[in-house]
């Protein structure tokens, strides 16, 4: 990404290491690899990975055919690149022959076994640990430049969402509609869909993370929509559940306590306030209007170069809320073979407080075809 | 998947990992989980993994919100569900108490490092190892049910190519074609696209691996075209690279070299050759042509539940190819700063010769507005 100061992340991911005593970190293509080096890759079965010693300078390790890419989108200047055939296991070995006494090796959290094996013989001595903790710190607070994005990418994802909405009828299949979200993402600016999108009509709508099918929906039925798009390599997130046609007594109160539930923990959130707090506001609501049981996922989670990152808004984390922290508040109740609900915005903690990103409206809709 | 003997799988999956003496197979949400438990995710932060005991019967510990989702797409009924704020790295080491003694434990390829680490902490005295070799082995011969899914996914992706082509105009922007890309393998019943499409012209289609941009398409350029979808779990990967208004002579010659190194290398294919012999084909032909230095990747890969898996084309892999294999044949010329050329068909071995599963034509192509 231009006008990132990638340098000055080095120095104060260098910091970090120095108070964790960590010698040395490893990233592989994925969230933390963007964020230190700028490259962008989904990761793959070849070895391909940063290197940042404390106590020396970044280096890369990647296949021939992405040294072009590495040089043109990164700014590392170290890069070492191996050939197909070669042995990989062997090649970093001798990239890292000068690291052979090092003790405290964090590894990327998303790096595959396969790699983590191989640093495992190639540093027999050394104690593997998981790089999350310092990569999130690094990243849990949003910068101006990422926030601008951030801001930018859920504007078009209102767009997005607006689209779908109005063009949602009975009759349609949820395959339709999964590939009319993507559609409406890709016109809307997206790169990608952040993850295949949710479509989830009816009784389907009560498996949270169900995503399509071939079910036709109906009238009556409660329509969970939830998708997002990346941007720039940052992800949206949103939710709505709209009704097709009618919504009846239980579903309007089921949404109803789900619409408090949301705003209720969106004004909870505050800059020092733990984040299980804003779970605790949301499942309050839900348990005290007799659905607790069915509210069951954590209230939120960080968004960014991840669709799921730090902080994580759920029972257990005193994290408190800082500025510049981005994270979803999105309560739901599923109710088995029924139907589902689940109200998703973005927060950004700006002046003390979470303000949202997404503003399409969360009022109940009933859709009239 | 239904019509799918996942049984049958387990059954010699563990006479495999008798003959290799692992005791414990963990896999993680992808391709392996996927063939052997019929359960379709992609990975995440939260810990899901399938456990298969050499001696015991499998099971599945997941996040509660995943646990209908396992039990209506799985067929393995013990469910081990955690909540959100539970500790995973506890709740995985109560659920592996009968496993403290297993020594050889195969872990998923793809299994992040967060979770290694909890496998290697829940199981102080085990050797960990990849389990890549062992899932390769059951997955690299295709079944009748996975061949019938990729040659109707190869006839959708022929369909969407057809459309991509027939689309192409100068003025247009990478990136537009890339949406067109993704719409067609839609329309085409794509579940997905296999990966961010390539659509890479005039200088950008010298990095094997660009993905799209800003450029606007000029006449004279090559437009390399790569992309695929997925179908049921299953990948397609196709690319044709075409001109625009006009080819000189050296992109023609480069043309014919790759589209005869193609050739050539498809009909080496056949079983009982070695997977290095198909990829010297194609290299010699592009050697004796003058390009040697500039085909920078192997010929090809693997394919299936993986956009890349078993056989891989390269040098060093003295593999025989075998009756049900399927594999792309794709050689390829990148002239820096100038242009890149790659056609990429995949095959299927059967009756002992490779055959063709996308069938778009191949011929150089110009195409006038």
């Amino acid at each position: 990404m231009e006008n990132v100061d990638y340098p000055g992340r080095w120095k104060r991911c260098r910091a970090f290491m120095e108070a964790q005593d960590i010698d040395l970190l490893a990233l592989t293509p994925g969230p933390n690899m963007t964020y230190m080096t700028g490259f962008l890759e989904t990761p793959g079965e070849r070895l391909l990975t940063a290197l940042f010693p404390r106590d020396g300078e970044p280096r890369m390790v990647v296949p021939a055919l992405y040294e072009e890419q590495v040089h043109r989108e990164g700014w590392i200047g170290d890069v070492r690149a191996w050939k197909d055939g070669d042995d990989q296991a062997a090649f970093l070995l001798e990239q890292m022959s000068d690291a052979a006494g090092l003790v405290n090796v964090a590894l990327d959290t998303r790096m595959w076994a396969r790699f983590v094996l191989m640093f495992h013989r190639a540093l027999p001595g050394a104690l593997l640990q998981d790089a999350e903790g310092l990569m999130q710190e690094l990243r849990i607070v949003k910068g101006p430049e990422e926030i601008s994005i951030l801001r930018r990418a859920h504007e078009a994802t209102d767009r997005a969402m607006a689209a779908v909405v109005e063009s949602l009828e009975e009759g349609q299949v949820e395959r339709d509609v999964a590939n009319t979200i993507r559609n409406a993402l890709m016109a809307a600016g997206a790169d990608a869909a952040s993850f295949r999108p949710i479509a989830a009509s009816g009784p389907n709508g009560s498996q949270p993370h169900y995503r399509f099918g071939d079910r036709v929906l109906r009238r009556g039925d409660a329509v969970v929509l939830d998708f997002g798009g990346m941007f720039a390599g940052y992800y949206t997130d949103v939710t709505r559940t709209v009704f097709l046609g009618k919504a009846d007594d239980t579903q309007r109160k089921v949404y109803e306590l789900v619409k408090e539930a949301n705003e209720r923990a969106v004004d909870a959130a505050r800059a020092g306030t733990p984040a299980e707090e804003v779970d605790r506001e949301a499942r309050r609501v839900i348990t005290d209007g007799g659905y607790g049981d069915h509210f069951i996922h954590r209230t939120g989670h960080g968004i960014g170069l991840e669709v799921h990152e730090e902080p994580y808004i759920v029972e257990g984390s005193k994290r408190p809320l800082e500025e510049g922290m981005a994270f979803s508040v999105e309560p739901g109740i599923y109710l088995p073979d029924r139907f589902g609900v689940r109200i998703e915005n973005i927060v950004l903690v700006e002046d003390g407080r979470a303000r949202r990103l997404d503003r399409y409206p969360r009022d109940l809709q009933v859709i009239s075809s």
